[in-house]
Order: C-alpha cells, then structure tokens, then sequence
C-alpha cells in the first residue's frame, strides 16, 4: 500500500517549458509545419516526459503479466486454461509474435508470472504470483482488495527495477485466457459505457459463446457493484491480476518518466485504472494500434490518446509494442537529426506555412 | 521505347503457389489464424514475388525524382519554384525526412533530377534531366509523349540498375513544386473521378489558392482531353517528369520482383499510372500511409490496396518508405521466426480458431 501511495503522489504531469521548446525546434525544422504529423507529435510528448528537446532511446522491453481469471468456467473464451501456462513459457523462447518482434526491433521481454494456474520451472519466469487464478466474478468478486493492490505493487516494483538498469522505453503484454472478458467489465464500469458495446469478440467465439461472454460480463457487474469512482475496486471484484499488474507498470513508468507504449484491449483496461488512479499518467502513455475491440476505442477517448498503427493486428502479448517502439525512436530522430530550415538554405518564409489540421 | 515495351511484356502477376504455401505456414504459427493482421497479409504478398515462403531484405533504397512543373506559374503552390532545387539538393546530405528517416532504417536514398528547373553541382544527385520542368498545362500539353515514355524509362533504368547491385526492397519519392495537382489531374483522368473531388490543399494553400487550384486543374484536363484508356497520354498532357519517372520504378520492380512502397499522393498518382499500364504491378505494391489526401484515397480503392501507416504524415519525400521498410521486415520475422503450434507445444486444436473478418 505505501509503494501504492508513494507512486501516486510522486507522478508529476508533462513538463510545459519542455514541450514550447520541443514545437519550436519542431517547427523550425525544413519541412512544412504539421507535416510530420504524429511523429512530431510523439517527439514532442517525449520531451514533455524527459525534460530535454532531444532525446535517445538506450534500451527497451515489453513487460508480459500472465494471470489465469476464474471467470473462464463461464466459457467466456474459445481457448482452454492450459494454454495460459504455455504461452507464459513460450514467451520466454523468443518464439511467439512479441518474442520474434522484439528480437527484430532489440528489445528485451520480461515475463511475469503474476497468478498463472500452474508451477512454473522456467528461470526465465519472474514469480511473482498473487494467487493460482482469480476467483470467478460472477460468482464473487475477482480478488481482495488487498490482492488488487499487491497486484499493482508487482508492476510498479517490477517497472522501477527495470528503470533503475537504465531502461526508458516500456510496452505491456499479457497472456490470461479470459481477459478480454474482464477487461471489458473494467472499461464498461470505469467509463459508464454499457458492457454490451465494449465487449469484443476476443479470439474467435462462435455468436452463441459472444452472446454467453456478453450476459456473464453483465451478470459479474451487477453482482459485484463496483465502484466506478474507485479503481481499485473495479479491478479487484471484476478485473485480473494482469491488468492489475499492468496498470501498476503504467503507474511506475509515469513516475519514473519514462516513455510506455499502450498495446490491445487489456493494457488499454490497465492504462485506464491508471489514468483513473492518477490523469497525469496520460502524458507518459503511446498507444500503438488503431484499435479494433470496441473496448481500446473507448479507452482512447477517455484518456483522449490517438494510435497511429493500422496494422490491424489483434493477438495480444503486447506484441505491437515492438513495433511502436521504433515509430517512437523513427519519431526522435526527426527531432534529433533534421536541420532547421535555416540550416537547410531555406529563407523563404512562405515555406513557413503551418498545415496542421485545425 | 524498347525498355518499355520489354518491360510490360516482362511483368508477371504473383506466384499463386508461393502464396498458397506462404498461407499455409503462416496459420501453422503459434497465434489465433489472422490475428496479425496486415503483418501476415505483407509477409505472404512477399512470398508471391519472390516464390519462396521465407525471405529476407538484403538492401533497400528509396527513390527520389525531382522535377519542375510549368503549371506551378498558375498559382497552384504555397512554396515558389526555386524550393525544388533546394529540396534536391538537401536529400543528398541526409538532413531532410527522408534522410534522418533513412538513415535509422539502414535505407539509401537515391536522388534523380528528372526535370528540375536548375542546374545542379552535386555528384550525388543522378542527372536524368529531360527538360528544364515541364510547360504549363493549363496552357498546352506539359510534355511531349516521346518525353513521357523517355521519363518512365529513366525510372526503369534507375531500379533495373540497383536490381543488379542487389538491392530488394524500393521506396517512392520526389520532389516538385506544383506535383499535387499533376497528381490530381492524373488521378482525376485515370479513374474517372471529378477532380473537385481528388484535388488536396497540399502544403497549406489558402481557401481561395484551393479553389484556384481546382480550377486550374479542370482547366488543364479539358484543354488537353487526354485519353483516359492510354496513361502514356495522360502523363503526357497533366503529368509530371516526376511521376512518369515513378510509374518507371513501379514498373521495373514488378518486372524484376522485388516489393516496392507507394508513398503519398505523388507516388500514388504513379502508381496508378504503372497499374493502368499493367495491372499485374499491383502484387509488388506496398502503401505505406493511410491516406490524407482525397487523391490518394482514390488510387487505393482503384488498385485495391490497404495501407497501415496512420501517422498522418504529409510531407511527401518518400518520407515514409523507411518506416514502412520497417513494418514490412517486422513481417518477414513473423514469417521466418515464429515457431509453428506444434513447435511451441500448442496441440490443442481449439486453439486454431480463424478470426480474420469475414
């Protein structure tokens, strides 16, 4: 609880004077002004965070949180609950989408056994395990709301570990068969949207088994009565220890000022809680698909973020994180590396013009 | 002539089998099938060109054509002539967008003076100048068939020459005040579509430089008439060298199978130009943005293409080819690297749900 609180008190919003001189070298640079679009706009939210104009990314790595949910007795997806244990595992060979992605880009993953229903004997594993699974929530709540915050606890100690070995770029992943099912009642209670528009259809439901994982989502709501205005306790009694966990990733990379990329329905849960635990945190975050879940479209609107990665890639692991992760290091070379138009030999100030959309 | 000729005779469509066998490995990987999305949709494209299932990118280089268009003495631009020499000039010192872009890719840049208004003084710049700009088309015809047909072969002999030196991924690029309303003449003849509707602002026109621009425009294609079933004549009459020297890259690279990247509207206007000359060009096609711009929104339904880049960029330049290098080498690791479901000890078969949108 006290890391908890700590972490909240300490994360400061973006730094303004950063940011006016971050536009003005962007602006100044030989191109037309807007033209860059979303990369200027990534550099800059950049140097918001760090303070500096110009900025160097040293090292990366995507944050995996695998948990089982309990709510999977309600056949809310088409994946049996093995499969949490193996994914969990085969992240750390380098062989699923995030592990083949991030070795592209040189980035590290770091796997994380937050409440994964199964023993791991894997040394590539961090054990941090709450609980073998949460409790079915629409029976019960999911966990305490000691457990929620333990949870959170994990991804900020595991954030700030990270930082401290000179890490300043962040993604979040996950593995939990049943999350987009929890996620979805976390995004519908904290933003007051209905559950049936946020529910997707995750990986491959038939229209009957989408109709189930709409009336269980429902039905763990209204059992549980979350408290929308307390994160914490919609992510105890209908959430996961991933999302938990992620969020708590959101929270320490906000407060460590440091760069973290959104990536899919449940980090976008995650990044939410973290918003609604402290708005700040919105500074710090880079979402990198254009969502396709209903639920991560919400997500964006509240926090009021924009992705810029059509790439229509739904698989989850946190594996458009390596790909955002050089759109944000494409970004800071513009910043870096492009000369002024004065450098350029451009004195024409009709070249000036501004063609940003109003 | 004969380059030509020899080069749409040699242009063949994709290899259906190297598709089929590509699909096959890539739902056999560790992943719900089609939950990649566009990565997988790359990946196989590039096993259509090549005939083989794996691949990987030795070289790439992206293309820049410069030239001056006589029509920009109507008012058509913000920026005044001279920028195009100057632009030229700065893409060989890796100071622009394309340049610092390039540079973090590990891509070249190839600069071609196709038909600037100047002369340059710059070993690094290929000098392939037809004429000194085009003439006015709101006048007379911008050039002469024999210069349209000599500027796409310029194009070819540019890729034919880095095909030799083992280059295998190709960018689009260019400079040319003006080359956004060539391109939406074009655009507007080659796909039926009245240009009023094509035309964009480009690099921040006023509202009342917009409604000139338009106006130029239709008055341009109704003074020329050009044959909207013969591309030669309709980058003769509204074209630019620029974008007939593209239509030349598109062309050689389908003939010698190599992926090539449309970039922007100018790109785009050449792209369709190479399609409507033979469609069979479109297998080696990769749009990089989203588009922006109306016209180029136009060339991808009529070739039927899907970009994924939504960074709202607008700078031309070819600015995005490196950061599409980027998508499409991530897409190739997905296809090389991933480990199958029986590799990654998945056997259970429900786990090979199809969830590509139906």
């Amino acid at each position: 609880m006290e890391l908890l609180k700590e972490t909240l008190q300490s994360i400061l919003p973006a730094n303004d004077e950063a940011i006016k001189d971050a536009w003005k070298r962007m602006d100044s640079l030989s191109k037309p002004i807007g033209s860059l679009g979303q990369l200027e706009e990534i550099a800059v939210k950049i140097s918001g965070i760090t303070g500096k104009v110009k900025n160097k990314i040293n090292k990366k790595v995507t944050i995996v949180m695998s948990a089982d949910n309990g709510v999977l007795a309600e056949g809310v997806s088409a994946c049996p609950q093995e499969l949490t244990a193996i994914i969990t595992d085969n992240y750390t060979k380098g062989i699923t989408g995030i592990g083949v992605l991030s070795n592209y880009t040189k980035a590290d993953v770091c796997v994380v056994d937050i409440g994964v229903n199964a023993n791991f004997n894997n040394p590539n594993i961090i054990n941090k395990k709450i609980a073998y699974g949460t409790k079915n929530m629409a029976k019960e709540a999911a966990m305490s709301r000691e457990e929620a915050i333990k949870a959170i606890e994990v991804g900020i100690e595991i954030v700030d570990k990270y930082v401290s070995e000179g890490y300043d770029l962040f993604g979040t992943g996950e593995a939990g068969m049943g999350n987009t099912a929890t996620s979805a009642a976390v995004i519908s209670v904290l933003s007051g949207i209905d559950s049936d528009l946020i529910v997707g259809k995750g990986a491959g439901l038939t229209e009957e088994q989408f109709i189930n994982k709409k009336n269980v989502i429902k039905k763990a709501i209204g059992l549980n009565n979350p408290d929308k205005s307390d994160a914490i306790d919609v992510l105890a009694k209908v959430g996961g220890f991933d999302i938990a966990g992620l969020c708590g990733c959101f929270l320490s990379a906000a407060k460590n000022r440091v760069p973290i990329v959104i990536d899919g329905v449940i980090s976008s849960a995650a990044a939410l809680c973290a918003y609604k635990l402290n708005p700040n945190v919105k500074d710090f975050m880079f979402p990198s698909h254009i969502p396709v879940e209903p639920g991560a479209t919400c997500v964006m609107n509240e926090i009021g973020l924009k992705a810029n990665l059509g790439l229509d890639m739904r698989l989850g692991e946190g594996s458009g994180c390596p790909i955002e992760f050089l759109i944000i290091e494409s970004a800071l070379c513009v910043m870096n590396d492009m000369h002024t138009l004065q450098e350029a030999s451009i004195h024409n100030t009709e070249f000036f013009v501004d063609i940003r959309e109003k």
